[in-house]
């Protein structure tokens, strides 16, 4: 039996989605519940597959099915494809299985010919609106077909009009219709070397091939490359009758939603157009008018379409997207689809359908896109002021929402320009921990080099501030105070705008609104905890984000980077001291003066988590990164502790590292410098007793050793810590418990894991650094090259966003495995970017994760994604 | 029933040697021998590993068994142990299951007091003897069990022979003797605040503990870390009566060897000292005389030594290093162990006995440490005019072999002064691939940075340079032309001596010996074919490397890096201009300009190689490596591509990696830039067509693709090659064989094998970069803590060095497993530091690699450790 490569309307249904595409599928729903609709057959994505792997030639099968089933629209609409007095005409759409809106072709009128346009108009009782029909297809034929450029097109009309002094396409007569579609013959003519085809068959057979191939196009690989939407999955064609919204007045062609897409308020909502087709909403030729005005003029079309959207609600349970035509009074739905919505619209129609009880709880959460709660958490572009030519160029969104502010090119004067109440955003090539008091002062970061997860990115999330990062064609003249962006100039001072939410930099100032949390945002946040079992924890270095996490509910600290604190202005100092001393003695001394510092920090957070599980991070960083990196700074450090500049620069050089990635740094600092590790746990212990005590809490600090790759480090490391906790127990006269776990950061710790796991409570996988070794990926360095990876498909996705489940993953696996089966009590949690991308969550739940730890403006992405995974698995 | 932890010698046997120590045991073998020995027992290493393991005190039993064993000596000897009148006096020394010569502790005449000295002095009729004897005790005692230092002794007695103006031990009296006593008993009592032991029981209880601590003793620790010895084995205890060298003139004491431990001829060997203790020869008091004056002062006792010497070496099957003691011409053996040697007698003494029939070819192999080889292909410091007071400095022994040259701090000034016929040391910092034109002129490299897988100690091994690396100690002053060590200043010009064997810097010049490869060293190398399994493969970047492995007989190449190549002179401005290049037509002209050159060098390679396999990688280099680096250079470079320095600096800056280690390069190039592969794979299929048609040869070249992650790479990369081949193919009428491989360094490639193994013909493993992502570990920047790493046990030895089996190990056993299972022809090899690695090699043996690649003047080491590891396979 021959391959079923098409269907007719009747035979689709939305379990056929994967073969027919949405559209193609809704088609066959609506038939079903007896929606207005012409009738139509789908040619399967099959087909489509066929095609691309054939050499660009279709199956002969499929011309056959073709043409039983064009006869089978010829038998109900009465009319007759290639009939020169009474045509039947079709419309040939694109439609993939996953909604690609505009991304693919569409080509209408098809069938229409030096003939059967004079049967088109004898039937239609209207000459003009046949050769408008005629003219329309000959210039969506010439482009999506032909490759003919639509200004070529453009300009035939433009000049027609400005000679007759015309203004709408409206206004054209019938001869200059008729003039115009001579000159698109010649033009198609010289362009392509043929002529446009008469036969209705070849205009068919090539549209069909047209559709296939344009999921190949440019535009659509990169729809499909910004939406992760997989390239194998190819598109379906549906084939359907034309109804005609341009036939005359009593026509018209139209968009509707069943909710309001941008609110998500429960209001039927859209707009039409008299007297049109559908490309002219589109293309945006003419300007529609809203649905309220058919209500005055239509009434009863009106009525019956709100009640279709109503019915095609309730039918998919989901605010729908519904492309209607008015055929001379008589109402045709084209294609109806579940709407996008804005994030905020998203949460409120989950919300309230969930009252309605149109859909169940659980239903309610996987309608939400977690990635897109982000952006209810920050500040965007007024949309209101916002077209994309303003885009001065583009980078990676690296911290989302949008800021304008005066550009500064150096820590310093950010933290000297917001003293005087200035909003800056400053403009590094790249930027380093020392800079963390002028990000601190600044609202937005743009960076010339690093990626998703370098440490402007990083640091900005952690705050909550906008980053845009890796715009290599920022050209930065720091000692100028400028930067030239694309032939540009800007200095310091200039005003510009970043959204980190889309990469966008605009020159300039542009409105901005602020974000709104809703009730409905609380009650989803709610409605997660019933369903998620994967822990949530914040990342946070200090009392202001650890605050932020708890707005979101968090359960607990699951990584506190006691290096950031470091850099604070009270102890950077010490720090400097501590890394310069060539002696015990003096880092000693050095640290004396950090622990209590230290100790202030952690009862901070210790008292403001009250109970809640925190984990502390002892120091992981190379040392050098600690030390100033300018001249001014290292003269200053110098007169500070009375050394010779000269001396810290020797010190500067010897630290310096060829791949500080893989050096010195992590728990190898600690075992080769135990007094760090010992004022350290000293710190984290203390000032948990001394929470207990005063606050009356149960604190049960964890302890996370960095960095480990081998047993003996963390038995050696485990033994300091414990001599210290017990020194502190006697000279306290007190007792608390702790714990004390591992960062699987290096490859090698999660394939000795066995090993590790008897040592320690819990496990903490730092998913950055492992993606960094297991991929052999810098992560500051790999811009390069990644852009054409993604493109040539090496790499689906950023593996520093989404974790690499084949190899990153697969050696979390082994090493949970081992070590759970050494230690069944260990604890298993993940911290870093991969700890809140929604996909990774999935795949963290799956593998028996415990608990995720993410930047704070991320807790609720992650708290969605973590329901989300526990409801997938459950059905 | 009571442990074990006491043999008397008639008990012991070499098959007790894990318990007993290799002293011990070899005394039980002599005994069975009938060879004179003094009556002995052995306490065990279980005995050791008690007491260390409760805090310093002995098992009852093993005290018990003490006092029986005693009672045997006792019985034997016919005196009486704390008997004052016949007093039983003993020795006690260390003895672990590895020979640790003089690592240890020894204690002579134990049983002396105030009391039985009297007794000593009657029964010998020697009252000079005997205080003597006592004299020698208590300072032994003092030093070894009470800690006293031996300056301190000595003083007292440098000081008597200054007030009574004699020169030698010999010559102090009686009465000397007696004050010297009475004063080192006054030290030990105001340095201890103990009274020197009288009691006998307590100085042999105080002695074995003394020596159970000196496992751990600083000495012990340190030679254990160089000579590879694990620090569980433990050391055992000899107990012995004493026979005295020192009784009169008919007594002496020596040390000899069945054949010459220098030169391994078949000689008997050794040196002795009339009236003596053995102390006296190892302390170097006394000047020992040659062996053959024994001969004719006491022929009999040197006739029976001489039978004895033979006896044990036909026993033992080995060279044996025997100590002996003739007391009052009676000859006793002290102990009798297998002799350390020099690498050239190692080898010719086992081919001599391969000779003599008196061991088996495995045997002969088994014998021969694999690591020593190297030392023969090199020259050497003179041995005569050698002592440690000459070093100067030490550092990493990077590629062996010893060299004496005038200093210069630049690759342009080595390259001038070698042009003048000078030999000179070049000193760096670090090197860079662009200083590969000074590396080939100066005759060996300092540096201060990098350990022993860094650039300067690759490049040098491959060319057979000498280079010590990582010495920090290193104040180079470039600038200035100077470079100051340890307080010192050497300018350019001057003369340093370094030893890549040993890692020492010496000022000046030191005389050098020549390497001379004997007729036995040939016979060696042909009997390892015989029995290896693993193919020996070179790894060769030009023709000299590949010539050099020939004489070594290698079977193939196995690495040929092209971006070494690519830094030759008349390369490097075409590679820099495709570097510079912003346009695709850019480097594709300075590629046409590499192509012929490049194909030039392979037609070398393949012409010499004659049909062996031939391995060449395809460019695995991070692109800003191949741009210079000094203003000078760069300046030039503008010059001569006719763009300015500041385009250049630019770019320089834009490539800059964080992580070079993890960022744009390998195959990650060949992707992104695919003109670059195609020249690559045209030189190299062009040059193989030429070789095989000019030649008649029938070279299958064997192409590599660097730095795979995942398939796509390969799968990409692979298309690109047999099409540019293919093409090829069709150009020149003709076809021929090839192979292409995947490198798989990045642990992913590991992880996801099955994927790649379907691909490729064969895998490569690069253990180098494998280890430094599997372990995080950069082998640039790791000596700031490998050292102590290595101290605290946390690493066994430099990763780098010997493969980290349970880390990197495992993940190859996991990546060849899977792989094997999907392509049972995969063809594994393993290419690196580590595939010359005596102990890397066994485990590559075991896990079914088919060969390994090191550079060439490895590849006699590896050569034997392959045949070595199939040996201990059949055993």
């Amino acid at each position: 039996m021959p391959k079923k490569y098409v269907y007719f309307y009747t035979e689709a249904n939305k379990d056929l989605k994967h073969l027919l595409g949405s559209k193609g599928a809704n088609l066959g729903e609506m038939k079903k519940l007896n929606i207005p609709v012409s009738p139509a057959f789908t040619i399967t994505t099959q087909a489509c597959s066929y095609f691309l792997e054939n050499n660009f030639t279709c199956s002969k099968d499929l011309e056959k099915q073709i043409l039983n089933n064009l006869k089978k629209i010829e038998k109900e609409t009465n009319s007759f494809f290639a009939n020169s007095s009474n045509p039947l005409l079709l419309s040939v759409r694109s439609g993939a299985t996953v909604s690609m809106p505009g991304m693919m072709d569409t080509i209408l009128n098809l069938g229409l010919n030096d003939k059967t346009v004079i049967g088109l108009s004898k039937k239609a009782e209207n000459q003009r609106f046949a050769y408008d029909s005629y003219r329309r297809f000959i210039q969506m034929f010439g482009e999506v077909v032909l490759g003919v450029s639509s200004r070529t097109f453009k300009k035939v009309i433009d000049n027609l009009k400005s000679k007759k002094k015309i203004e709408e396409d409206t206004e054209l007569k019938l001869e200059d219709l008729k003039e115009i579609i001579t000159t698109y013959k010649k033009i198609i003519k010289k362009e392509t070397k043929k002529d446009f085809p008469q036969d209705p068959t070849i205009q068919l057979k090539l549209a069909i091939n047209s559709i296939f191939k344009s999921w190949n196009n440019k535009r659509a690989i990169e729809y499909r490359l910004q939406n992760n939407i997989e390239n194998k999955l190819l598109t379906a064609v549906n084939v359907q009758a034309m109804v005609f919204g341009n036939l005359n007045s009593d026509s018209g062609t139209g968009v509707c939603f069943s909710r309001n897409p941008a609110t998500g308020e429960n209001k039927f909502y859209g707009e039409y157009l008299i007297n049109a087709q559908g490309e002219d909403i589109v293309s945006g030729v003419r300007t529609p008018q809203p649905i309220s005005i058919l209500k005055r003029k239509m009434k009863d079309q009106y009525l019956q379409l709100l009640k279709i959207s109503k019915t095609l609600e309730k039918h998919f349970k989901d605010m729908q997207d519904i492309e209607f035509t008015i055929e001379n009074k008589k109402l045709f739905i084209l294609q109806t689809r579940n709407g996008k919505r804005t994030p905020k619209a998203a949460v409120k129609i989950a919300m309230d359908m969930l009252d309605e009880k149109l859909i169940t709880q659980k239903e309610a959460i996987l309608r939400i896109d977690p990635e897109s709660l982000e952006k209810l958490l920050h500040k965007s572009l007024d949309p209101k002021s916002l077209n994309n030519s303003l885009i001065l160029t583009k980078g990676l969104p690296a911290s989302p929402g949008a800021v304008t502010g005066q550009i500064v090119f150096s820590a310093k004067r950010a933290y000297e320009e917001n003293k005087k109440g200035k909003k800056v955003i400053l403009i590094r090539t790249e930027t380093s921990p020392e800079d963390i008091k002028g990000i601190n002062a600044c609202q937005g970061i743009l960076t010339k080099r690093g990626g998703l997860t370098s440490h402007a990115a990083v640091v900005t999330r952690a705050m909550g501030k906008v980053c845009v990062s890796s715009v290599s064609d920022l050209q930065i003249l720091e000692n100028l105070k400028k930067v030239i962006i694309k032939n540009k100039t800007f200095k310091e001072g200039d005003n510009l705008t970043i959204d980190g939410t889309t990469g966008n930099v605009y020159a300039g100032k542009i409105p901005l609104v602020n974000p709104i949390l809703s009730k409905d945002f609380e009650k989803l946040m709610d409605l997660l905890d019933k369903y998620k079992k994967l822990e949530i924890r914040v990342n946070a270095d200090n009392l202001k984000e650890a605050e932020i996490g708890l707005t979101f509910s968090v359960e607990g600290i699951g990584l506190c980077r006691t290096e950031h604190m470091f850099f604070e202005e009270n102890k950077i100092k010490s720090v400097r001291e501590m890394v310069l001393s060539e002696s015990l003695e003096g880092r000693q001394k050095a640290l004396d003066e950090l622990l209590p510092m230290q100790r202030k920090d952690f009862v901070k957070l210790f008292k403001v988590m009250k109970n809640k599980p925190t984990t502390i991070r002892l120091l992981d960083f190379p040392l050098h990164e600690l030390l100033p990196k300018n001249k001014k700074d290292i003269v200053d450090l110098a007169k500070t502790l009375k050394i010779s500049a000269l001396k810290i620069n020797e010190k500067i050089k010897n630290l310096k590292e060829t791949n500080p990635m893989l050096g010195f740094r992590g728990c190898r600092l600690l075992v080769t410098y135990p007094e760090i590790t010992i004022m350290q746990t000293r710190a984290i212990v203390e000032a948990a007793i001394f929470v207990n005590k005063k606050f009356k809490l149960k604190t049960v600090p964890e302890i996370v050793v960095p960095l480990v790759g081998d047993v003996k480090e963390v038995e050696l490391l485990k033994k300091m810590i414990i001599e210290t906790i017990n020194q502190i127990f006697l000279e306290k006269k007190t007792t608390i418990k702790y714990k004390i776990g591992a960062m699987i950061e290096i490859p090698r710790a999660a394939l000795i894991s066995e090993k590790l796991a008897k040592h320690v409570d819990f496990f903490s996988f730092g998913t950055n650094d492992l993606t960094q070794m297991t991929l052999g990926l810098s992560r500051d360095d790999s811009n390069m090259f990644l852009k054409d990876y993604i493109r040539l498909g090496v790499y689906k996705k950023d593996p520093f966003t989404s974790i690499d489940k084949e190899g990153v993953g697969q050696l979390m696996q082994l090493g949970i495995k081992k070590a759970i089966n050494k230690n069944k009590n260990l604890k298993l949690g993940v911290c870093g970017e991969h700890a809140a991308d929604p996909e990774s969550i999935l795949f963290f739940h799956k593998i028996g994760i415990d608990y995720v730890s993410c930047s704070p403006y991320r807790v609720p992405v992650a708290r969605l994604s973590a329901a989300r995974a526990a409801i997938l698995e459950m059905d």
